[in-house]
């Protein structure tokens, strides 16, 4: 039995129960149910339509496709492959079809996975008119000689692409971006542990008080859905976004993976890397080169958005990957909020990535505001917090950031807030309030 | 039996030996006694009084301290503790006290190291009115229980803080800061190896005829005093201080030791690497966070003087530390020779770091100066002496310093000069003797 | 039995075979004849004559070496030391002699290698005025008392001193450097490998209907030839030479080597460590210091031409090294190729160098035209020449070169041109056909 994670990742994990079933696809009402259901936890979303035949930059917007029905039903009557048991079944955008075939043709638009003989693969052919059903080998090693009656109750007409997206103001016009994609069937860390961690970030961001940054979050088809995104908004997202993160594949319990933007050097990559270096110090680093998600779109030249992903298990990497056993068996309560608290510390790094000066020249005398031990001399090292208190005082120059601060003195940025607020109190430094900014690497 | 280093370690060793029974403290008598025998070697040492209650930087400048005497007494008449016998019994910075008290009270003012149970420790209560008495622990176990004599006859009254100043001009404004401290009562690594080795050093550079920098030598209680000194001569030292060096630790056996500016990056920095990589390549490299010296007040953020640590065991490191086996058997002639020749090194380097310039193109005839053997073809490399020649002909471009060129071409500075000598009488070569830049990073 | 590499590896042997038994040396007939035999195969080889007693810089030209015999008799009457069987024999720039001398005087001007006994040293005595034999170590031993005859039939005279040079335009004016000596005498990697590597070099390039770069071959003298070539372009040279490449060490079957220029950051540095870790892994790095050829002029202060060196086994490095024993087995025809297509393999580099623009914002639909499998969710990565052009469709910012997309996506150069034609032709990328910059550091 499974150890259920606290009732947090409970709540992220029963959100993404309600998602599973539906079957969604980059286009649909598959994608509408899903967004409603997300509109649920956060009223603000806006839904925006998108019709087939837009042209988005180099792309087109595709015809919708919504599926009613999908079987197959063998020469003895049975019917074998059900879309209704599972959506995987179907190849997505497979277009309508309703016929007797023989073995021989069913088995050119059978897909199954030798090497995985008990999972369905997960398959789509959105740009090009085709159809077919995944199954599991085993069941297809089964098949016998004979006609087979195939249906296929499919759709693919003018329609819309659909996509949410939230916008939580906060005190700066510059913009934090989380980008998450809803356009997978019934798979569960790729992808409804996107969409659903995303989902209670921005709950809990919409609790705060105050926010230092605006915040963006965009549901949307993976590819076609973040390009068409950011040929509507490409100029709005490169004068604001300061740090953007593709959310995906955060639910599951292996280690956490980081794959940085193109040029690897903005404040999302900073952020990223100092959050998991302290949370998960055996994190894999990917490259760009391993890159296959929307940061192809987002760090795509031209674009050049400071997007990166925090995951745990990448894309790709577990074998459960693109078929049916990416369920909510290998997504766990555990996992998903692990996924939650890697990008919650992410978003505190950011909003907490002021400069810091100091407000007396030398060391200031602790002692004498009782922040310091009255005996010296002694052969002990101080105490962990009087040492953070004096690193601190130590590097806050007015021109370093808390980041910057917090790699040199190897502490997590969280882990100082409570030092900084006393040094603050005691007039002993300043905390300079001004926007950060977006690359590192700036002037 | 301990090996005796040549008479220059024996002369250092023998001036530790002179200072060591004085009790020194951040101010008061001992301070001043220690500075007039430090004036004896160097006459030209400048001694400053800075009054109780001036307010410097964050600080106020404390009482001055003195100490008579101070023993106790135990219920059998015995003198068990006795200030005449070690000025470490008594927590520097005591109040008077003259009283009866039972052993449980006693206890509450003794300090002790279970961990070493025959050492006396160090202590201090500088800026909060106690009293106290260090003893070793084995004799604090020997107590019974009784009414037992305490005297401490000191005074906490308004006065000064002493500090011995050394000013020794060079052809250059351009100053080099050498920095030691003088509170430390009877212990010797930590601290009467900077102090000794730093007079030995103004000595030694006193004898040069001609001198590029104006070096300043500054003899100060750690902390305070170079709180008081900086905040009274801060704006000079940041236009002038082109490198600095905190002198302390230099007395044992140990591997050397480096402890790097806040930056890492100053010129004090490159010539302490430079000199501890080639005299010394097993030496100790400390961060900027294990700091604990004077470099705390010298690398603050708005003070931020080019100063390291070149030690050999560093403070807080040995197990002797700030305890009576901190003494002149732990300290030895030959570990301060070492700690006064590697500084001495730093100083040849800075003096030496000129830009190279070669005067003809390509590579010059050297044979027709009798500097290239006749035959040519042979199978060997050039020796040593020739290839240093070449390539030091190969990198003075006119751009870079000595030391640049010295770690390009992997030969310590000191090894280079004669050949620099030589290619400058054959006139190949021009030494640019134009002022050195502080940081090594400035355009 | 060695196994001759293809039909090139064998022509390049072959003119070696042809050269090898020419007496060389810094001037004279040898050299003369030597570049008349490679302008038979580059016809527009230009040959200059630069006369004794020029100043060149630092340097002047020698009086003009020629020999025409020279032997030693033995007191028995037989010819025991001959040139006419190896020009090795005789120290190179000997003065003549005629004359009868015990024993103890002709070993005075005997040379010889006791770790190498059956090898004929290589020597020379360009700028001292002495005569000398090289002979084997058992052969010197197996000497007996007596009376020799020695005669050396050579002329030390005004003359000239004679190099060629060859210029093949390009597009630009901007020019690769080849440069390669012609003066040593029967030596085969060191040095028959450079001229005749460089000439099919030159004549590969001369093939072509357009290059971008103008290409400059240089065949002269080492060191003394280098000096005067730099003394004569030097201002040519600095403006116009984007990369250069010292000829030499390319013709045994060791592995590859790289010697950088001074600094290490040019073009041609960064060309020949791209090549170089593609085409062998394994290759040896060396530094500057490590330096032992005319990039000692090329690269020295105030010449500083962007000039590496890419050998096999490096001079120095090879027990054959300057003896009898570095001949044509030594040097082989696959050797000789191999180091012809290192070096190739770095022109190549230089003429796609250019910077490369994607002209679609976010990746292409390469679905629409064929270049994308139509079935999208597979589980596998992408093939490697889709994964290709992928990454060059990722990189392509219209800023950085194709040797600098090349590195970030781990790819050689020459394996993407294939793929950036594709992208090209189907308007999804622009070749920005501009002038490389000679320096990487460059702004």
């Amino acid at each position: 039995m499974k150890v259920v994670g606290n009732s947090l990742g409970k709540s992220i994990h029963d959100l993404a129960r309600e998602l599973f079933p539906i079957c969604r696809s980059i286009t649909g009402d598959g994608v509408r149910e899903t967004l409603q259901i997300i509109r649920r936890e956060l009223p603000q979303l806006r839904l925006e339509e998108v019709p087939s035949g837009s042209q988005c930059f180099d792309w087109i917007v595709p015809p919708e496709w919504n599926i009613r029905d999908a079987y197959v039903i063998d020469p003895d009557g049975n019917k074998i492959i059900d879309f209704k048991k599972s959506n995987l079944h179907v190849v997505s955008y497979s277009t309508p079809v309703d016929a007797i075939v023989p073995l021989s043709v069913l088995q050119e638009h059978l897909h199954s996975l030798p090497e995985l003989p008990n999972a369905i693969p997960y398959l789509t052919s959105y740009y090009e008119n085709n159809w077919g059903f995944c199954v599991s080998h085993i069941h297809r090693q089964a098949l016998k000689e004979g006609d087979y009656r195939v249906l296929i109750d499919s759709t693919l007409e003018p329609g819309h692409l659909t996509y949410g997206e939230l916008i939580i103001p906060g005190d700066s016009e510059e913009e934090v971006l989380f980008s998450t994609y809803v356009c997978h069937p019934s798979l569960a860390n790729n992808e409804l542990s996107g969409p659903t961690v995303s989902t209670f970030l921005a709950k809990k961001i919409q609790e705060w008080s105050t926010r230092r940054y605006t915040y963006r979050f965009v549901f949307l088809p993976e590819t076609i859905g973040s390009i068409v995104y950011l040929a509507q908004n490409l100029d709005h997202l490169r004068e604001r976004v300061v740090a953007g993160f593709n959310v995906t594949c955060v639910g599951d319990d292996g280690t956490y993976s980081y794959l940085p933007s193109r040029d690897g050097n903005t404040l999302a990559d900073a952020v990223a890397l100092h959050v998991l270096k302290h949370i998960a110090p055996d994190f894999r680093r990917y490259s760009f080169l391993d890159r296959g998600s929307d940061e192809r779109q987002y760090c795509s030249p031209g674009v050049d958005l400071p997007v990166v992903s925090v995951m745990r298990t990448k894309y790709g990497e577990y074998t459960q990957y693109h078929t049916s056993d990416d369920n909510l068996d290998f997504v766990t309560p555990s996992g998903l909020e692990g996924g939650y608290r890697a990008l919650l510390r992410c978003i505190e790094c950011l909003e907490q990535n002021y400069r810091l000066e100091g407000l007396v020249l030398c060391e200031p005398q602790l002692g004498r505001r009782g922040l310091y031990p009255p005996l010296g001399g002694s052969r002990e090292s101080p105490n962990n917090s009087l040492t953070m208190m004096l690193d601190v005082l130590a590097y806050c120059d007015g021109k370093q950031s808390l980041l910057s601060l917090a790699e040199k003195i190897g502490r997590p940025v969280w882990e100082l807030i409570e030092t900084i607020d006393t040094l603050e109190q005691h007039e002993l430094l300043r905390v300079i309030r001004a926007d950060a900014h977006r690359q590192l690497d700036r002037n």
